[in-house]
């Protein structure tokens, strides 16, 4: 089975994917959407893409592609995120000029960059491995990437400093992605309860129509673990809500409350039942 | 009285903050962070931030901004987004091979780049009006930049295409900032009805505490225009709610709600209350 992942090698991602679906081969690809794209046409089996950090929140650009692609969420992997600001051998703290990264690992990094940085300016790049990558690429001692160690093994860089997040508590939640309708095959399902993630767009000339719409679930004492809002395109003022809630498709009373949400909503699409998904401490051997 | 914004001159932001507070000097700054720092310690008397886009979502970093700064919401205003393609005189729409560009002005311009630009990369840059500074020095007729017609005359760039957002109903919704406990001064107040901001830390352990927070105010038929959930840094899993709701807070009945809601909530604060903003069409001689 072929699992796709956006990014370079060594990328967070990639790891998501090997824990995910241990013993299949990972393809890293350009972007967010060519990992939904290979999915929906077939030329991979499966996808991992990130959906929320701990920190940083919500990768909203993905909230918009499982809605406009015709995929199914099969897993789900929380991910402890840890990273490492890597150079070239030879490379100095105290002379690096430049760091880059996707914006969100500069972002969770800030306040490293100010107290150990001050020199040096921020670069964006489209994610973290690959901005090690260019770095490796450069021959510029005075370029440094914020990166996942394993990338430094990668591209053949040093370790200026590790844990540089700012806090702890950095986790990054990944959903395992497979074309619409298809069902489970993860590495680690255990017998886990149940969640199920949907869209839906409330029907704008009902009042109050977003505390009925939670009304439905809480009314049936099923669990909210997410409410997540999106502007509706091409109404200003509108706006998609994307929800995980307790409990599988399968389930009599999650159907209820799901037919009961039909009643005042515009769209409604469930976009997948899986296990909830583990916590991983990812690797750290530094 | 002096009104900061963030970006280089020629940004949507200083068109705001222009018709925010007409007649006023705008002052630009280098980020969100430092127009929130420039109001809290009174370099300026207003900043102007934009926290909302109608085709790609919130601006997450000023909702997390809001709550760390000592500022008060004192006004609101929906400005439509306009973007254009400009580079150097002499350049021509078929030959370039870089377009810069905010994350937020690529992503809303994706339909076109990805027809008209099959050939370009896309390079990200920390604002719109800023990208087009970047392209005037450049001295390179193969680079482009996505930004406001406004940025072309500012830095002497000539229009390569004009309305290239994907979709027409785009608009930025800003907000006008002044240090806590500061009243209105906002050029256009007209007897608008008023608007509230709150962010609030809904206790954890109160079942169902997401949905007796927003009953507090639809039981009292108060209508919510916004909500935004925010990671709760520290604590993942958790959630910031950032709501927008009718009235100001010397109503009496905003003032039941919130007293309801602090009942079940770890942490609440008013981040203003402010008159409901016009829709300002914005500039287009094009």
């Amino acid at each position: 089975m072929h699992v796709a992942f956006q990014g370079e090698p060594g990328a967070f991602s990639e790891e998501a994917a090997g824990i995910l679906f241990a013993n299949h081969q990972v393809v890293p690809l350009p972007s967010m959407e060519s990992v939904f794209e290979a999915v929906v046409q077939g030329d991979v089996e499966r996808g991992v893409i990130p959906i929320e950090n701990s920190l940083f929140g919500s990768v909203h650009i993905n909230y918009d592609h499982l809605r406009s692609h015709d995929v199914s969420i099969v897993g789900e992997l929380k991910l402890r995120i840890r990273h490492c600001l890597m150079a070239l051998p030879g490379a100095a703290l105290d002379k690096i000029t430049s760091v880059l990264s996707h914006p969100q690992a500069l972002g969770q990094c800030k306040t490293f960059i100010r107290k150990e940085l001050p020199q040096a300016q921020t670069v964006l790049a489209y994610d973290t491995a690959g901005s090690a990558k260019l770095v490796a690429q450069s021959n510029d001692l005075l370029q440094a990437a914020i990166a996942p160690r394993r990338a430094a093994a990668q591209y053949g860089l040093q370790i200026l400093a590790s844990h540089i997040e700012s806090h702890a508590q950095n986790y990054t939640r990944f959903l395992a992605l497979a074309q619409r309708g298809e069902g489970h095959t993860l590495a680690h399902t255990g017998d886990q309860p149940l969640k199920t993630s949907i869209v839906f767009a409330p029907r704008s000339n009902v009042p109050g129509v977003l505390f009925k719409s939670l009304a439905v679930f809480f009314l049936r004492d099923l669990d909210l673990f997410k409410v997540e809002s999106r502007p509706l395109v091409g109404s200003p003022g509108e706006y998609l809500f994307y929800l995980d809630v307790e409990g599988g498709t399968r389930d009599p009373v999650l159907q209820l409350a799901l037919e009961h949400l039909k009643e005042i909503s515009a769209e409604l699409r469930v976009l997948g039942s899986y296990p909830q998904g583990p916590t991983w401490d990812g690797v750290d051997d530094g």
